[in-house]
């Protein structure tokens, strides 16, 4: 490995800079991104390992970011349970059959990772094999109630009303739904580590719509349940619960060796109440990427001396990079988070 | 007064039992409401006192709420202000006119309250004639971040990007809108409490996409501005910044004798890092009210058990309530509130 920045921040050992890299950097922002995306449709790039690999290695190539992240969607495993899965022009995905009573449940089926999604272990190796040791791939997944609030929904929520109605009005349906897709999701990331991810994360993008208490009852028992049957599979994993903060001891109880934090919080009170015996991953506003060049290089100081040299910083946006963002702005954050960090 | 728990609360006196009333509760739920709301589109209800009236004191007479809140809406000061607003069906507010530029912010007029907008304070004259004592009134507006955000976005908004632009590129620019607005907001809410007002509530909606060092640099200041100038007003202030659960020492830092609270962290916790010296409002996730009556019921001991019968805790939703909600669950948590905390 000739970078192995990331994989020893995960570790908490010493780096001679803090690693960076941006969640969802392969992506529209990109220019060489649009170029694949005008000729093929979001679902066929991600089933193509060919091109699912050329659009994961475009920004090791042009960034100089410190990690590559397989390209694909957390909803892939979805087809494979027999949820019928498209995505809609401007809409985001659609789901034709949403999960709703017992039955529902009772008909996902729950498949091997590579029986259900084999294009994506294809892609990891194939994206292993390029990289060459460049940089360490990251495999990912959606986290169980982001995931549940897809297929509850039937697509994208601003309020998660039917997945509340189910986890307050309906427990038992809730509960078998979460089991079966904690299992889907721990098989799907194994497979990952197995076809050569080196290190995982889980995306909890939408539990920001619970309380700490509903949090606790309904989410954490299934988080923890794929977190903790990751424990010996030998790589680093990442929990990243966004607009969480306000939860941030209990999304550390349901596991991961690093901990990604939002932007809604500053990294030093972050890591004091995650404990300095985990790494923890971000937290620049994305939107801050918008700002002039001298103002970027300000914002990332500012979190570098929050993040005091302690070892275990990866340094990452709180959220997913906007698919607006200038490329030349990304470029600047990336030097300046291995400029301003160089021990 | 009749009723004056409400206000005992906010002034952290005891009460016999624990006030209760919920954001937005003059609203679409209720079949009260619908009844006028299929005659008369939303802004011409806002702006006849009359019907403004009659829907305020429809949850009064329901649901035995202790207070009642003006019916308006936090964008009615923008059109004195020389900003164009319009209600799309089905997409909320549309501002012909964003600003963008300084040039924008320099046409903007700062008019006395009762020049632009009588109807509001005519309202609250009559609100408080027919309410004759049986519950105080809360007069309300957005706070400076949440009107600046529908003014430059010109409409609702999930990512604020023109916004952050113009405050990380273009400081100056914000700034000065900011100071306009804080102006307007500060004017429109003594010019309510002047008009019989018993308490004012400031509404920051949507700070919660903001991360701690930018609220305290571009936002803090201009909270406080409001805030402080309504402190010899004699009325109480409540501040709810919502979804800046992880920031609650900066909102307090910003002002207001009672801190609304969402539901994304307990309110134990909430009120520790807060300091009893403020009254606290909040903080039922406003979807729990899909829920069987009996788990709502719990919900709402379990929130007033946090509270440990602290004098200065006010019930309410941790958001405004969702249009879909049954109404007897409304009525059921109101009853529970009270008589779960009897004293």
């Amino acid at each position: 490995m000739q970078n192995d920045r990331f994989l020893k921040a995960c570790r908490r050992e010493q780096v001679d800079c803090t690693p960076v890299w941006l969640m969802r950097q392969a992506g529209r922002y990109m220019a060489e991104y649009m170029e694949i995306r005008t000729k093929y449709d979001f679902l066929t790039m991600c089933k193509t390992p060919e091109l699912a690999t050329e659009v994961t290695l475009q920004p090791i190539n042009r960034l100089g970011v410190d990690a590559a992240i397989l390209f694909a969607d957390i909803l892939l495993p979805l087809e494979g349970m027999g949820i019928n899965l498209a995505f809609a022009k401007n809409e985001g995905p659609v789901i034709s059959n949403p999960v709703r009573r017992i039955q529902d449940v009772e008909n996902i089926r729950i498949l091997e990772a590579e029986e259900a999604t084999p294009y994506v272990m294809e892609a990891i190796r194939m994206i292993r094999k390029e990289l060459a040791g460049r940089a360490p791939l990251i495999g990912f997944s959606g986290a169980p109630f982001t995931i549940a609030s897809y297929i509850i929904e039937g697509g994208g929520s601003k309020e998660y009303k039917n997945c509340k109605t189910m986890m307050f009005g309906a427990p038992e349906v809730w509960d078998a739904l979460m089991e079966k897709i904690s299992e889907v999701l721990l098989r799907y990331l194994k497979a990952q580590i197995k076809a050569g991810a080196q290190a995982v994360q889980m995306f909890d993008s939408w539990v920001g719509a619970l309380s700490p208490d509903d949090y606790e009852r309904y989410v954490l028992p299934y988080s923890r349940y794929v977190l903790s049957g990751l424990k010996d599979e030998g790589v680093p994993v990442i929990h990243f619960a966004n607009n969480a903060s306000a939860m941030l001891e209990l999304v550390v109880r349901a596991g991961g060796d690093v901990i990604g934090i939002d932007w809604r919080i500053n990294l030093d009170e972050a890591w004091r109440r995650i404990g300095y015996d985990r790494a923890v991953q971000g937290n620049l506003d994305p939107f801050t990427l918008f700002a002039p060049p001298r103002l970027i290089e300000e914002k990332v100081k500012r979190i570098l001396e929050m993040a005091e040299n302690r070892p275990g910083h990866i340094f990452n946006l709180g959220h997913g990079i906007n698919k607006e963002t200038p490329v030349e702005n990304v470029m600047a954050m990336v030097e300046a988070v291995h400029k301003y960090s160089r021990r």
